[in-house]
C-alpha cells in the first residue's frame, strides 16, 4: 500500500508537495480551507482547521499529518496526538514556532545567538527597552505574523500602544534590537522523527518592504566557517527541539559580523523554493521523506547556482497565465512556478528560478522572468 | 485565466504530465479508463475513449486535447475537430503513428531510412520476402502493438498464420528484414503547431524481451555525425507530417552502420523519462508547452550523464512503497518514479533515474535501485 500523507492547508506549500508525491508514489490529500485554494488538485477535504472534529476526520487513514502553515491550534494537534495519528512536526516543536516569545526563550535557553529581546507588556517596559538600545527597536506581535505582517519598527514608548491595547490578558509584544545587518541568510535542514538530518547549502535572503524578494544559492562568499557554523545553528535547533520535516533558520549575518537567528519555521519555506529546480532533492519531497520518518536525499546542486525571485499580485496585473507566452519565449531556461492563486497586490502568487554556473547570469535571467510578470 | 489541458489516457504518461502543470499553473484534466488510474489525481472523468460521446463531453472548455496514448479512433477524433476542439497531435499525424504500415509508407515516401518491409496479407506473400531476406523477418500487426506485443521473428512463410487468419477484409501485416543492429537509439523532439522544434540529445535504449529496459542519455559516442543525422530525421518527420507535442522516434544502429527508423510515437516516451531529472525541461512540460502553442524550453542536461532503468512488475513483488526505504537509505541521489500501479508481473510500474558525471557510476546507481524494486 501507498503511503499516505495529510497536509493541513491548501497553499502554495502544499500545491508545491504534489509534484514529489505523484513522483514517488504516495497518497497526499490536503485539507484546504477553501474551494480552488493553491493546492485544489490534492484538496480530499475543505474545511476549517480549527475545528477539531474537521480535522479528526480528514487525518483518518493517513501514515502522518503535516503542514501548510504553523496556524493550526494546540488544542487542534492534542485531539490528533490523542487519537494516534503521527503529527509531524511535533505539537511541542511548532509549539516554538508558533509564537515568537517562546521561540526567543527557548533559542535563548539553547546557548543560540538571537538579537537582545524582551517580552513587554505596555508602553513603560517598552521605554525601557528603547533607552537600552539606542532609542529604536522591532516591535513584532508573538503570533500570526508573517511576511512583513505583525512587525513594526519602533522609536518611541507609544508606537505599539494600539498594539498592546489589543493584548489579551498574559500576553505580550516581542520587542528586539534593531539589528544592523550586512545581510540577511536562511538555513534549511530536514530532520527525521529518527534523528537523521541533512542541510541544504546555506542561502542568502534579499527582502523587499519586508517580504523575501530573492534567494541566490548558496549565498554568495559563505563557504566555510559561516556556512559551517549556520548549519550547526540549525542542526542544534533541530535536534533539541525535536523537530520533523524541514526547519527553515533565517539568520542576520550583522555588521559586526555576528550570526544572529531571526526567526523558525517548521515545513517548506520561501527560501528553499530554488530546490526544486537547484537541488537532486527539493525541500517539497524532503518535507515528504521526513515526516513519513524515509531516508532523506542527496541535496547537491545541480548547477552552481540557483537564483530564485518571487513573484507578487499587482494592480495592473492579470493572470500569469497571460504573460507566460513572452516570458518563455525569451527565457527558455526559466523555471515558472505559478501558485494558482487570484492575483491580489502583494500577495505572493508564483516563483521564477534560473540556475548556472554565472551568478551574474542566473540573476538577470530570474529577475528578466519575473518583471515579466510584474512589469 | 489559465490554460486548460485535456489529455485523454490515464497512463503514466498523463500521470507524468501532472506535477509540470501544477508547476506551469496549468489547469490539467484527465479522461481515464477506469477508476483509480495511475493518473487518477487529475481525472475528472472516467469513461470510455472509443465512445464520441464521452470525449466530446470531456473536452469541452479546453484549449487543447492531447493523449497518454494512440489508440484514439479516428472517427472520435474527428468529432473532437468538428466540435472545434484543438487536437493535438493532428488526427492526420496521429493516424500515421496508429498504423505500422501507413507510418512505413510515409516515412519510405519521406525518403527517410528505414528496414526493408512489405505489407502482407498472406503465408505466399511473406514467403517471397523471407526468399529475398535470408530466410528470415520480422512480422508485426499494423495496429495495437506495443511493448513487444504484437511482434514476432518468423523463419517461414507459415509463422504468422494465426496473425493472417485473424485478419479483417483490407487489413494486412508488416514484415520487415530483421535487421542487425549494433545497438538502438532515440531520438526525442518537441514540436509547437507554430513550427518550433527542439531536440534532446540522441539517447540508447537497452531492450529486454522487446520492451525498453535501461535508457543512456545522452548515448555514449553519439557526438558528431550520429547525433546530426538522428536529429535531422526527427526534424524531418516532426516537420512533414505536422507533429505536435513530443515526437519519440526509435533507430536502429546497424552493424553496417546505417541509421533506420524503427518506430515513431507522438507522446511522451520511455526513453525520455530520464528528462524529468536530467534535463532543464522534461519531456512532460516540454509536450504540454508545445501542444498548447507556447514556447519551449531549454533542454539542456543537469549533468553529462543521465541513466533510467525502468521498474516492471513481478511474481514476487509487492508495492513499490515497501521497498521505498531501502532504496532510499542506500541510494539518497536516485530520483524514483512509482506509476501507482498495480504490480503485474512483466507490467512497466516505475522508473528510477540517476545523473552524474561518471557513466559507469550512475548506471550502478540506476540498476541497483531498480534491483530494490524487482529484486
Amino acid at each position: 500500500m501507498a503511503y499516505v500523507i495529510g497536509v493541513i492547508g491548501g497553499g502554495q506549500l502544499a500545491r508545491m508537495m504534489v509534484p514529489p508525491a505523484i513522483h514517488l508514489g504516495l497518497d497526499i490529500r490536503v485539507l484546504a480551507e477553501t474551494e480552488g485554494s493553491s493546492a485544489r488538485l490534492a484538496a480530499t477535504r475543505v474545511g476549517d482547521y480549527h475545528d477539531a472534529e474537521t480535522v479528526l476526520a480528514f487525518a483518518r487513514d493517513v501514515d502522518a499529518v503535516t503542514f501548510d502553515h504553523e496556524h493550526v491550534p494546540q488544542d487542534v494537534l492534542a485531539a490528533l496526538v490523542d487519537a494516534g495519528v503521527a503529527v509531524h512536526p511535533s505539537p511541542e516543536a511548532l509549539f516554538v514556532a508558533q509564537d515568537k516569545i517562546v521561540m526567543r526563550r527557548r533559542l535563548t535557553d539553547l546557548g543560540l545567538p538571537v538579537p537582545d529581546w524582551a517580552a513587554v507588556r505596555d508602553a513603560g517596559a517598552l521605554g525601557v527597552f528603547l533607552a537600552e538600545h539606542d532609542g529604536r527597536a522591532v516591535v513584532k506581535t508573538a503570533r500570526g505574523g508573517y511576511d512583513g505582517k505583525g512587525v513594526r519598527v519602533v522609536r518611541s514608548a507609544d508606537g505599539a500602544d494600539d498594539w498592546f491595547a489589543a493584548l489579551a490578558e498574559g500576553e505580550a509584544l516581542l520587542v528586539e534590537e534593531l539589528v544592523e545587518f550586512r545581510r540577511e541568510l536562511a538555513q534549511s535542514v530536514a530532520r527525521r522523527p529518527s534523528g537523521e538530518i541533512v542541510a541544504w547549502p546555506l542561502v542568502e535572503s534579499i527582502q523587499r518592504d519586508g517580504v523575501c524578494a530573492e534567494v541566490i544559492a548558496p549565498a554568495p562568499n559563505s563557504a566555510g566557517r559561516l556556512a559551517d557554523v549556520a548549519e550547526q545553528i540549525a542542526r542544534t535547533i533541530a535536534d533539541e527541539l525535536g523537530v520533523t520535516g524541514v526547519l527553515a533558520v533565517e539568520l542576520f549575518e550583522t555588521t559586526d559580523d555576528r550570526l544572529l537567528v531571526n526567526e523558525l519555521a517548521m515545513r517548506p519555506h520561501n527560501t528553499g523554493h530554488w530546490s526544486i529546480d537547484g537541488s537532486t532533492t527539493s525541500q517539497f519531497e524532503q518535507h515528504l521523506r521526513a515526516v513519513l520518518d524515509l531516508p532523506l536525499g542527496d541535496t547537491g546542486m545541480h548547477d552552481r547556482w540557483s537564483v530564485m525571485v518571487n513573484v507578487l499580485g499587482g494592480p495592473e496585473q492579470g493572470t500569469l497565465a497571460a504573460r507566460l507566452p513572452a516570458l518563455m519565449e525569451d527565457l527558455p531556461s526559466v523555471k515558472v512556478h505559478d501558485y494558482g492563486k487570484d492575483p491580489r497586490p502583494g500577495r505572493k502568487v508564483g516563483h521564477v528560478t534560473a540556475t548556472g554556473d554565472d551568478l551574474d547570469d542566473a540573476t538577470y535571467r530570474a529577475r528578466a522572468a519575473a518583471e515579466f510578470f510584474q512589469g
